[in-house]
């Protein structure tokens, strides 16, 4: 196992708070638009928490007001037009790849959403675990409007598995705006949360989140993401086996005995 | 490529708004029931779509304040008693193609509700991509009270896709109606529409995709209805190389050349 | 096939009304925690039900203004801490097949969900396919609570299906209770209920569900469980089939002789 708490990314901001990282896209001026280069840093970032014990949990935060404009239409989008479709793929790749990274870490990962939050910024809002927002949250998948299809990064699946796949269909095929009233009215935000402490609730989350057992989270995320296209036969056994597993850990006697002293447990993790 | 713009269908009525095509089931005086005909052709219908370059869009609209009556009780239940397992499976099979034929066309269908959508009316709207409707629409999955199963053409793996599972069970056990309302809060219609202008909205949102990038809805449209069973993996390899397709279309130059000179995209959906 | 009404378990209560049999676990004042015993033969009946021809539909009730307390943390947790992986196993595997019996047994089995139903009670009416509720339901999925993983009997699979990824997220992270109001605008419950109303309403809608074309219903069960993980193809060739075998039996005649008399339809389920 690594250490990642004293992570110095180049491409975006990351801090601890306790086992609770937070990530922030860094050009608030142009409501943090993502860059090949941050899209690939990102990526690896979430591949090394795989081996990190000292990150419980993940916040990605906004900055300036705004969470993520998205694909750089200079940076991003001017240079895919000379691609050829070995070029293309490769990129469309490392974007799928990111959030492949993101569900594939074993901490929990909140967004925390304000403002802008379009394109590849409203996937990773999807692909995160949890979502709270302010009431000025715009998050829109709105790949429709730069002439491409709504399949970007999971979103034909992941969406609909959120929010339902009529309302799904209506956000990927107009590219229109969901209001935080919506997101939350549909399913997509936990909570909705003033600007002023968005931050600091999503941390709280997180850091509830990194008290708990940590290794059962894991695998909760795990199963989450891994049981869509099982059999409700093969989730069952699955489940079985995993939460067998999961019973075995110190964290479920530390449960226990606290139930039997009239405490509150003191997880760790293992 | 074929054109159909000049379609002249016998068992239902077809006109064209632009690129929008309409249709319209045409047995009013009985809230447009299907018959055997009038299935097989749309179904045709809906397949010759797969090939023609000059409809964009559809919209399945109401006639004479009702959607559709589902299957003619003497039409259609009375021939049925008398139809052994090979003449049964024929018929739901033929019933079943017209939900794949909907599925698999290329435009972006756009159910538009009033009054009465029952049986296999309902089928049709939970089988359109996006469903606008009237405060008097009245969706029912009714099979049960015909004494069959819940399970016609597509229901019980599409249902609770877009309302979830629970609520889908209580349509399909209770054949009971789902009001407007229920139906705009569980997320079944997109939008709800006063009776004289339903038509004109779901033509102008029809015209609204009609006018984007409509090689991307295509491709919208086929992930949409083909990752479902996919693992989350699989899915994001899927939209990688799906969108790395759209990247090579024309509409995706024409968006960033428009941004770039502050102006709209003229899409031409190549 | 056997008969069931006289059935007279020794570790929960059972009775019929009518064709509708009632189970209430029986320790209201623990709040009615399962045992190893009590899950046990709550496998055993809902497995018998595959063959019993005078149940129709089933009602999983409170008792003493509680659901369920889940597995009871002396009974079970404790013995569970001195288990090795074979037991466990055993163990995960018996809960599972509890949820499996009542999932492949054809009655519809309504949950009456009054008070506390949390960890093993949450999962049983999950497990059901509808759910009513009283305003003072308290349903929580709390297995982070004794330092395990959400992913107990099957949640990680069925809860997304019925109310949303994200919100079946929160739920299993968290462990917190969903409150009845949620769980109703979630779609968890298909009506909420006063208390001393709840059992009279749930059995009502039992029986009607008896009263019903109770060969499709159970066909329904089948479908609605088994099509998740179909391609949409997969699932409509499933329906044609599944259908044109309803279309066979004598209640789908029924149903058309008391349409064409404009009487009721009197089904006798075959």
């Amino acid at each position: 196992m690594t250490k990642m708490a004293d992570l110095n990314p180049t491409h975006f901001k990351w801090r601890m708070k306790g086992p609770v990282a937070v990530i922030q896209l860094d050009r608030p001026d142009r409501k943090n638009p993502l860059t090949f280069e941050s899209y690939a840093e990102l990526r690896d970032t979430f591949r090394d928490l795989v081996y990190a014990d000292d990150v419980k949990a993940v916040v990605f935060a906004p900055n300036g007001g705004n969470f993520c404009s998205g694909g750089d239409v200079h940076d991003i989008i001017a240079p895919l037009l000379d691609k050829d479709m070995k070029g293309l793929l490769e990129f469309t790749r490392m974007t799928g790849d990111l959030v492949k990274a993101m569900i594939n870490c074993p901490q929990p990962i909140i967004a925390a959403v304000d403002g802008v939050a379009v394109g590849a910024g409203a996937i990773i809002t999807m692909a995160s675990d949890l979502r709270l927002a302010t009431p000025e949250a715009k998050t829109a998948f709105l790949f429709t409007k730069v002439g491409l299809a709504g399949c970007d990064m999971g979103a034909c699946a992941m969406l609909p598995r959120i929010i339902g796949q009529g309302r799904a269909a209506e956000l990927l095929y107009l590219g229109r705006s969901m209001s935080a009233q919506e997101g939350f009215d549909w399913g997509y935000y936990n909570r909705l949360v003033e600007a002023d402490q968005l931050e600091a609730e999503a941390i709280a989350m997180a850091a509830r989140l990194a008290d708990g057992p940590t290794f059962g989270h894991m695998i909760t995320k795990t199963q989450l993401n891994q049981e869509w296209n099982m059999s409700l036969e093969q989730a069952i056994e699955a489940e079985a086996q995993a939460q067998a597993i999961c019973m075995q850990t110190k964290d479920f006697e530390r449960a226990y005995k606290a139930f039997a002293a009239k405490s509150k447990p003191d997880f760790k993790g293992d």
